[in-house]
This record gives structure tokens, C-alpha cells and sequence, in this order.
């Protein structure tokens, strides 16, 4: 299905993801113009430096206009300040979406504040590296990616269509559901994660008897996967946990309970009870392998070593 | 430095160490001959079938005779077994080793079996994948990786250095530390952040309202990294948790601790700390990176996506 072409997409905030948006749709000729705006001067200049898009504002309200598609690429925290902003600007039947990491949060911080004439369909795609800034996109960011779409009660469903369209022309996947939903699987497969990542490095930090040289050093052994996680951006992160706090109090919930049951098997020479747990998870992750969401190839494929027989 | 030649270097217990071991000894002719045996009929037959080793033996107190370096590769759990079976067939100055992931369990386990004419140096290479089993190997799986020795109070100064010779033949970097403190330092960057992300498999394994296969589809938002680790072989695990109790608990104390600083900074909407923390453990990520212990390239370089401007 080709993807129907906008005219301008106007894209606020330029960090990873609004640049890696930037990169796809003149890699995939998917609009006619891209233009951006970003808080900071500093931002601003580097994108205008990269030729990033085709013109960076100095204001949303700038931007916006005209625009047929809207990106919100800011933090969950600064949607509604935006919203507020660039809703006069707002063209007849344009399409605003997002990309914010939560749904609900961002529903009620930018929909009440757009007219009755423009298609909000909340999005999140389901990608990002550790890096941020206008720099760090790249157009294959999406590919074979999920990104979801949680348009609320009545939206348009044409607009619905091309905005599907469009993300799909990225080379995306895109897969509908209900706000709250969302928020829920999120809590589960990338929020509570993320907090645990955060927590075990912190608790490497902190420790006195261990040498932060030494975890750095032995890292190789399962931490290095944790912070990974735990480098990205404290902007986002900090507003996905203000904003998502329902579902995470209630994983975390859920966690703190199993990890006490696998501490009490520990502290109990309970070897059964451990075993019966570590299998059912390694199930879980032929499962991702085979959805094709992951690669078992030896250390993700990283160092191309040569196997058995090689 | 070049490394010592061993004549004749036995493994006992044949999946992915030992037959990376055997793999990298036959690239880099770091001995003349390697045998091998291990506990299971089926193995053994896979290792005759891939020509793994020169000769597999039924039994380990064959696999033992004559060999001048021996390395244990079995489970934690098996290790006083294996030692006390083939105590009596050691050779006059062989090097005992073994690559378990805890040492003091390890040295309880096996140093009371072993003849005063052996040397005893247990080590501990920082490294390995998601598979297990003969097949599983290949010989570069420890190049530029940490391999830990811990040998005991008055070991033979020689013999660590001849096996410190046949480690760094392989590529590894040896480091030697007291087996107290390695069990101590594994706690934090492999045994703890292992059981977490057991447990968070675990939480999503058991959760109703969101789907295992949405919990799959959607995993690439950093619950991917989790199940990786949770893949690990069970058996191994199992006996890591049992033996490597004390410091194991003394992490997990601090982790729950942590957390529920993170917890209740959620609940009481504190974004302050939340983004001191994470501030503060991405600076942790940049180390290791510097000490080169992983990339930072897009996705791990799995994908090779273009960069900006490309």
C-alpha cells in the first residue's frame, strides 16, 4: 500500500526521535516539505547546521502553520504547554500526533486544548537508542518496529488510515488499542524495566566495597544490559514515571512480590523452586526470537565471530 | 608474551565454555592435544560427531590422565563430585582450573579432594551467550573479555603464570583478586542483575491482562534486554543462587531498598529525585563504554542503520 504523501509535516522538538522522523521521510519521499522547531537555540542551530529539514522555526506557532501533519516530539511534560500554544495555528483537517512514551497522560494533556477541526491521533513508536539531540537520528530507526496508535473514542478514521499510511511508509508497524491499555503493556514490557535498569546501577554506584572501576570492568556479565537501559534520556524518563504512575506502582507491585519469592528460595537452599522459574522464562524468550524482535545470534550479531567449525 | 604450550588439556564437561575453550585452543595452538568427557552419553556422541576434541572419554577419570591442565566446566553443583572422582588420576604438577561463576563455593567444593602435588587455581572467564551445549561454542567468544583467577593463600606462583599465559593466549585479559571479593563483585554486575531480570520475565509470564504475545510483540522496548539475560541455562543459575548466597542477598537487600526509594519518589510525584538518579547513572554507561567493554552504535551495531546524513 503506498503511503499517501503530506504536504508539510511540521515536527516540534527535534531530538532523537523527530530527527530519525526527518531522515525516514526524505529516505522514503513521504511529504513534500518537513519543518521543525525546538526549545532551545542551541538545538535550533544544530539542526539548521545538518540541514535536518527544510526550515527550523523559532516558535511552534511558526511551524505549525500550514502544516497538514503535526509531530509532537516533545516531552510527555511539555505537551501541554505546546498544545496550548500552536492550537490557534492549527490548519483545517490537520493531523497532530505524538510520540510520547504514554498515552493517557498525553490525551489529557493536549486534547483539550485542539480544535474541533483537526484529527488528534495519540502515537508511540517502540524505538530509541541511548543517544539524544538532532544528531543521533537516523532514518532506520522504525524499520520492523511497532508503533501504536491509540486514537481516541470517534476519531476519523480517515485520517486514522493516513496517518497508518504514513507511519507504515517508514516501514513501522502499526498496531491500534485503547489508551489505558497502552499505558499497561508499556508499564510491563519498557517502564518497569527501565526503573529496574536505573535501580541496579544505582546500587552499583552506591557501593563501597566494590570499586565503581571494577563494576565498569566486570561489566561484560549482565550489568552492561542494564545500562544500556538505564542511559537513556532523564527528561523523558523522569515524565514517563510522573505520568505513568498508576500502571508502574501496579508492576512494581507485582515484582517486588516475585522477587521476594525468588529471595526466599535463595535464602532457603531452595534449588527446585529456582530451577522450575529460570525455565519457564527461557520459553518466554524463544517466543521473542521467533516474533522476530530480537536476533539469537551470538552476542546480538555484534562481533560477527566465527562459530563451531569456523 | 607468548603462551606456554600445554601438551595435553582435558575438559571436563563439554558445553559452550569448555567447546569455546576447545575452539580457541585449536586456533591459536595453545596445546598439542585436547580430550574431553562429559556426564551425558548424548553429549559426548554431538562432541565425537563435530570432531570437538581429540578423544572424548566415558568416563572423567580417563579424561584426566596425563593431562597437564585440566579444566572443570561442569555445574557448581557437580564440582566436589568431579573433583573427588578424579583426584586419584592427576598428574604430578598439573594445573587444575575451572570456569565456574562463583569461587569460594567452588574452592570449598573441590580444594579438599586435590592430591598437594596438583595446582589449584580456579578461575572464572567473563563471558558466554544464551545457548548451551557442545554445539554452542566458537573460538572467539573470549577475545578482549575479563577472566578472573582467584588462586588460593600459597598457590604456586609458576603455575598461575603459565595459565595466565594460556588465558591471554586465547585473547582474554586475566585478572587475580581474593575469591571473597569476585563473589562479592559478581553479585552486583552479574548475579543480582540476572535474578531481576528472572523475575521481571516472571512478572510479565504471570500477568492476565496483558497478553504473552503482546508482551512479546512489544518487547523491544527494553524488556528485550531482560528475557536475553533470563535465558540463561537454568542449571547454571540454580547453582550460582545456591552457592553465592550470602553476597547475593546482601545485593538484593540493597536493590529493594533502592527501588522503593524509587517507588515512593513515583508515588508522591517527587520528579526531582527521579531525575537526579537517572542523571546520575548515565555517566556509569559512558564509562563503560570508554573502557571498552561495549559500543554505543546504534542498536549495538546489530543493524548497521545509517547514520544521519547518510
Amino acid at each position: 500500500m503506498s503511503a499517501p504523501k503530506f504536504k508539510r509535516v511540521a515536527l516540534i522538538g527535534l531530538g532523537l526521535i523527530a530527527s530519525s522522523i526527518a531522515h525516514a521521510v526524505k529516505w522514503k519521499g513521504l511529504a513534500d516539505t518537513v519543518v521543525g522547531h525546538a526549545r532551545s537555540a542551541e538545538t535550533r542551530a544544530t539542526a539548521r547546521e545538518i540541514g535536518l529539514v527544510a526550515e527550523v522555526f523559532e516558535t511552534p506557532e511558526e511551524a505549525v502553520k500550514g502544516a497538514d501533519l503535526v509531530i509532537l516530539c516533545v516531552p510527555v511534560g511539555a505537551m501541554a504547554a505546546v498544545a496550548e500554544r500552536i492550537a490557534p495555528h492549527l490548519a483545517e483537517g490537520a493531523i497532530v500526533t505524538d510520540v510520547g512514551s504514554v498515552k493517557q497522560a498525553v490525551i489529557e494533556a493536549v486534547g483539550p486544548h485542539l480544535p474541533a477541526h483537526v484529527h488528534f491521533v495519540p502515537g508511540h513508536p517502540l524505538a530509541g537508542t541511548e543517544h539524544s539531540g538532532p544528531r543521533s537520528g537516523f532514518a532506520t530507526l522504525f524499520v520492523n518496529r511497532w508503533w501504536l496508535l491509540t486514537p481516541p473514542e470517534g476519531a476519523n478514521t480517515a485520517a486514522v488510515a493516513r496517518l497508518r499510511g504514513f507511519i507504515e511508509g517508514i516501514e513501522a508497524n502499526v498496531e491500534e488499542m485503547e489508551a489505558a491499555h497502552h499505558d499497561l503493556v508499556l508499564a510491563v514490557t519498557s517502564h518497569t524495566p527501565h526503573l529496574i535498569a536505573y535501580t541496579m546501577v544505582g546500587v552499583a554506584d552506591h557501593l563501597r566495597r566494590v570499586s565503581q572501576s571494577e563494576v565498569i570492568k566486570f561489566s561484560a556479565s549482565g550489568f552492561r544490559d542494564f545500562t544500556r537501559i538505564a542511559a537513556s534520556d532523564p527528561t523523558m524518563w523522569r515524565d514517563v514515571f510522573l505520568t505513568n504512575k498508576d500502571a508502574t506502582l501496579d508492576i512494581l507491585g507485582r515484582f517486588t512480590e516475585e522477587l521476594f519469592v525468588l529471595q526466599r528460595a535463595i535464602r532457603m537452599g531452595d534449588g527446585d523452586t529456582l530451577f522450575d522459574y529460570f525455565t519457564r522464562t527461557r520459553a518466554i524468550r524463544r517466543s521473542i526470537i521467533e516474533a522476530g524482535q530480537d536476533t539469537d545470534a551470538p552476542d546480538f550479531g555484534r562481533s560477527g565471530a566465527p562459530k563451531a567449525g569456523e
